[in-house]
């Protein structure tokens, strides 16, 4: 696909960038692929730039030297990631790790261009503010529902979420890294939940049985 | 006080605006005063315009339908609060609710003056980025800290069973061993308990001054 093309779907205002901005983020971007499960950031340890998915699906998380992980959003095509240029924002001094969950293309813009443009264009840096006041919005409303809520209404709202005809093909420990709580506490919650014949567990497997107790718990 | 000096000691790039900038900044601005305890903000339900605080200081915390809090940060002079303005920025979809805890008085850029600069003016653009980056990470901080660690939970137990006569004798150093944290971890965490007026700190001595919070804490 032509670069041109991807910058153009992925940013907003493409069209009223100057010319010489425009040539500036063509020939500075360059493409790479990615395997499924390669982690492509980690931490502050790089600087790759910002990125823009193509092809593919990347999830941001956190992960704690416990093992824990909290998922915090996934980046979809024309996604653009911020935090892989992490270092041109000196006040952002927070981990990210950036995980492929498919086989994954994304076009890089390099740091020092992208540091350029963004110092000389009002329109790329209301944009980059922009994307970024999203992300903390997605930040946000995780923080008030692990600390505001309990963790049946999460869990409940997760096989919602996340059933198709009423089944999850998912383990206990997905569920877990998800919601960043611990294997045992979930499979504890599921099984009350089965107790209460609301869903039903196999091998790797939820079954809804009962969706309005199962919105009881997620609404209340 | 001037409200160019106010604008100058806040606006880091405060010289290298244009003069139209600068003047409609100064004449668009003005001084409220509030009393301590006043809630200046409330979710979305207003948008005045971007804030700085000239004298006291704020309190910006999320609140739950249950009537629980988490404080974010707290605001002191000259700092600049952007979500009173958060109508601006359309990916903001987060409520912030702002306290004032003591007598304080702000300048207020309003609305359609703010949103014009923020427009027109790369400087100002970046330099609200800056600001949104330094209370991410904030916000990030908390959100590692009570999720993945239980890191409140862990250093209000701790002092509820060291305390003797409401006193600790011990350093920060000497707690983040006990808890296997490291000391600038325990130390901000016992600084959001001061701040919180949970706690006051002084030289290797920690004096509970509110234990029914401090035993919200450690019960979460």
């Amino acid at each position: 696909m032509e670069i041109e093309k991807i910058l153009k779907d992925s940013f907003r205002m493409w069209n009223e960038l100057t010319n010489t901005e425009k040539k500036t983020l063509i020939q500075s971007s360059f493409l790479t692929k990615h395997k499924k499960g390669n982690i492509i950031h980690e931490g502050t340890q790089n600087c790759l730039g910002l990125i823009v998915v193509i092809k593919g699906s990347l999830r941001a998380f956190l992960a704690s030297d416990n093992g824990k992980e909290i998922t915090l959003y996934k980046l979809y095509e024309n996604d653009i990631c911020l935090f892989t240029a992490s270092c041109v924002m000196k006040d952002i001094n927070f981990d990210i790790n950036l995980e492929c969950l498919d086989d994954t293309d994304i076009l890089v813009i390099p740091v020092n261009k992208y540091k350029e443009i963004l110092e000389n264009s009002k329109l790329i840096s209301n944009y980059i503010s922009t994307i970024l006041s999203s992300r903390f919005s997605e930040v946000m409303w995780i923080l008030e529902q692990f600390v505001f809520y309990s963790l049946d209404k999460r869990v409940a709202t997760y096989l919602l979420e996340n059933e198709e005809n009423n089944v999850l093909n998912v383990t206990h420990e997905k569920i877990a890294s998800e919601l960043g709580s611990a294997r045992e506490v979930i499979s504890r919650m599921l099984k009350y939940f089965e107790k209460e014949n609301i869903i039903s567990l196999g091998r790797n497997k939820i079954t809804v049985i009962n969706f309005e107790k199962l919105e009881d718990f997620s609404e209340k």
